[in-house]
């Protein structure tokens, strides 16, 4: 095959200076502040004056279930940016930014793969333009504004025992998880049990992607409850005056990066906020400033739809007032096999009746994602070990259920492999077919909304929560906090909270363990299931292999 | 009076193009990597290129011992870079980037004041080019994978009791200072005592500051001791295969930032290592580039010629194979009348016999300094409230002394103001006199080595160290570091360790607490007092004043 890997593809890419990608969307170069040649931020005065411009259409690319036999969806985004773009579509993407702490760890994190990637693939697996650098320096300034205001007399009576704000580090760190700090003596503070998280689950990091502009981000930010008094009332952020210090160190994090696909179309890249403490979506103002440039966006959402899709709709769109136009689910016959219960050391021979046996996991995909009112094309992104009567089960069942199937080719062929899913979409999308409704209005009471998630998208048959937990959220709904959305937090890997039922089961329960107010951030956080927020390095770290070639090139990374 | 504050007349600053900056100094557009219009990086291979040109002037602007009334350091180095360019000198200024984590604490912060200030200050007081952040994640990354070898099995024997890497974040938090990890249980890994330093005290920080590339910088973060065995031998960072991963995370960080001041010239904003732990200077790779591309390079040094001075020309010169043509030694009236015994609430008040009696502090630093074999100017940064007889008595005194003093009023007047400094500088430098050699030679024992620095530069009569000292210093000789440079780490108040010993004391003892080898940087460091690695925030942080105004733009940081 002598087939080229990711990063050599990468590295062999021909880009354009970014002020000529920001021209095709007519960004006029001083307001694009440059990271490098090949990175920039868009400038706040630029969007703000963008102002009462039309939005162009929205496209969302979910998948299925996630196995380890891989989907691609970040790959099929920008695979289907760059088709749209061929097809003489004036098209951008939105993604999210990479987590620099797990690079370290297991390989990958590039954005995309083969000939549908984003460039400079190096600088946005590392530090890129400093985002993330900038939220885990906010919400540590939090911290240590909290526990010195213990230090100085506690003037606002916080429970040292109830301090729920932890610091973060963008590392994989499991020693940091849970830890004692304020050691050593009087000068240190008072001694209290706390711990690290991985930066992507600060709820700093989901305000952020939440937020509308710089003010919005400050009231966000304000409402952050930090703690609570021994009366268990709430301390916010705003009450310790740290608000607006952490918007000033977040003021260029705010701002989003664009950078470009290996066929140099514009992709803005921008946030990552956890898939499952918080929403696992792009920017809200990168998504809306590309549907004010661009006619067509192109966005994914974390995880497969039963997650991702599910709170792009009920959180994303619904905060930001914006709807999705037609919805693109990602599935490959690797994982459809996998999810007929194959194993992956037997995913290279043809299997006709697996395939068909893992596709009720896509088929209600396509239904809960129908059930939002919006449009679904399937893309059925290609491996070399697929065969024509496998493709042809997938097709059949797809139009089985009223929708259709895609191969697209994009890993090996670039936007040429994406013309057809490009073509198919864009007619959908400008069709004006999708009539998006969120799954459940704000005044729903809190369980209800669980509910409906828990019945309508998961097909379990009841959710199961102690009285604790139900008199929790009623407790936050007489404390005004009813209206918000919910955000769930369970395994990827099925629609139940048993992450070995693959398919589609039901009938299944949807246990409660916790439950958290982000306040900031405007969501109820439902934790089902062991949930880590600070991942561990593997017994050999890819740490150990990377390093830089006497090219000075960055070896290992990928 | 309606005089400006340094912050309004910072955002009246007519910036030019950083690339016209570059281009006064012959760095070509494309060697210049942007970071927004007004901060570069400069790039490695133009770096490289460099190789044999004929290096530039190097003028160290030094201070008398720093007292509450400011001595305005980095001001007059700002100032003479701009005296030296007005005088039609091609010249290029090299000073410290600034910490995140103080910003918050205390206001200040700023580089340089009045008309002689480095742009743009706000940028420089935040995350800049991100440096500091990239110093924090290389740092952290080697901690999380010494936690993660004895996790996974601890195959190369650490004993956890004698981990000696702490973790750092770039933020004033006590409650850091020392903590227990690894708490809850066996996927946590195994309990032990630590804590956080800032970043600037990071070794990584100190090696990045001496490296003279990238492939130096590997080999010296190699080389960094992060723990012990049982039996005492040393485990090095490259035993844990962490070098590599640590230097691509910092390629981007070793490349020097350039910057511009009020009057458009140009400054290299590089590294800041701590001034007591560590040697308090900007990195080689920056000073060594400027005296590349200009005919003038006026850079400077943490704290009181005792401290800042000694080391950079014991430290940094000799790893550099650079030499100071002429050092400038910056004295106030106010800071002289202090080490004269008065206290700052009556510095305003005319008191000649008051600056008279300070007038030794200045001497002893100019002796010093003289000792290395350089010719010294003294600067005499001007305040309104000085007067023309207090200005006379330090003139006579230096005059006195085989030196000369200058007036200089660049606070007030930018570059106008240092004109006649300039001029005497550069004809000192120009003239060949300084025949520099650092204080002792490599092969010195390491406790003559401080006894030479204890005797020579802070006329204690002797330093008082305990057995188990001598006997750790004895050991690193055997163990082959017997070579390396002394890093001293005390007060910054006294030539004694008694902060409150003013002026010019004698007959001192130098009591040693602690000696560490920092086997990466190259240096070993003796500590005499306490010396805070990791700041606390005050009752009233500055942090609670800081944030955006209506017109966007950053209030309470300075």
């Amino acid at each position: 095959m002598n087939q080229k890997s990711d990063i050599e593809i990468a590295r062999a890419a021909r880009k354009k200076p970014i002020q000529e990608v920001g021209d095709r969307l007519g960004i006029p170069t001083e307001a694009l502040i440059p990271y490098g040649h090949d990175k920039a931020k868009v400038g706040q005065a630029f969007i703000r004056s963008l102002g009462e411009r039309p939005d162009g259409k929205l496209i969302l690319v979910t998948a299925i279930n996630p196995t380890p036999a891989g989907e691609g969806k970040t790959t099929t985004t920008v695979g289907l940016g760059d088709g749209l773009n061929r097809i003489g579509r004036k098209a951008a993407i939105c993604i999210r930014e990479a987590s620099l702490g797990p690079c370290f760890g297991m390989k990958g994190g590039a954005a995309g793969g083969g000939h549908a990637q984003v460039v400079p693939m190096e600088d946005m697996n590392l530090h890129f333009t400093g985002d993330f650098h900038a939220i885990t320096s906010a919400h540590n300034l939090l911290a240590a504004m909290i526990d010195n205001h213990i230090y100085w007399g506690n003037a606002l009576e916080i429970d040292e025992r109830r301090v729920t704000w932890r610091r973060v580090l963008d590392m994989n760190d499991r020693a940091l998880r849970d830890i004692v700090t304020s050691l050593g003596g009087v000068s240190n503070g008072f001694p209290r049990q706390t711990g690290f998280d991985i930066t992507v689950a600060s709820e700093v990091m989901a305000c952020l992607c939440l937020a509308a502009d710089l003010e919005d981000l400050q009231e966000r930010l304000g409402n952050i409850i930090v703690a609570y008094r021994r009366d268990r009332s709430p301390i916010y952020c705003r009450d310790l005056k740290a608000d607006g210090a952490m918007t000033v160190l977040l003021k260029d994090a705010m701002q989003p990066n664009l950078v470009q696909t290996l066929e140099n179309n514009p992709a803005f890249v921008h946030g990552g906020p956890f898939a499952n403490i918080a929403h696992g979506c792009n920017s809200v103002i990168a998504t809306r400033t590309a549907l004010k440039l661009a006619d067509y966006v192109v966005t994914e959402a974390g995880f497969g739809a039963d997650l991702g899709a599910e709170k792009f709709m009920n959180i994303k769109c619904r905060k930001a007032g914006i709807a999705p136009d037609a919805v693109v689910i990602v599935a490959t016959i690797r994982a459809l096999k996998m999810n007929g219960g194959v194993a992956r050391a037997d995913l290279g021979a043809e299997n006709v009746a697996a395939v068909e046996a893992g596709c009720p996991n896509l088929g209600r995909h396509i239904a809960n994602v129908k059930s939002f009112g919006v449009p679904v094309v399937v893309a059925i992104n290609h491996f070399t070990s697929d065969t024509e009567a496998e493709i042809a089960a997938v097709r059949a069942y797809v139009e089985a259920q009223g929708s259709e199937a895609i191969l697209c080719t994009h890993w090996a062929d670039g936007s040429a492999g994406t013309e057809a899913l490009a073509t198919r979409v864009a007619e959908i999308a400008d069709s004006g077919r999708a009539q998006f409704a969120p799954l459940y209005p704000d005044e729903m009471p809190l369980f209800a909304k669980i509910e409906t998630i828990a019945k309508r998208i998961y097909h379990a048959s009841e959710v199961l929560a102690d009285q604790k937990i139900r008199d929790q959220l009623r407790q936050w709904e007489a404390a005004g906090y009813g209206h918000l959305p919910i955000c769930m937090a369970k395994t990827q890997y099925s629609f139940s909270t048993d992450p070995t039922r693959r398919g589609a089961p039901t009938g299944h329960g949807v246990p409660v363990r916790e439950v958290r107010l982000s306040a900031g951030a405007g969501f109820v956080v439902v934790i089902c299931g062991e949930i880590m927020t600070m991942p561990g390095l593997p017994r050999v770290p890819s740490a150990e292999e990377i390093g830089l070639n006497a090219a000075g090139d960055v070896e290992g990374l990928f």
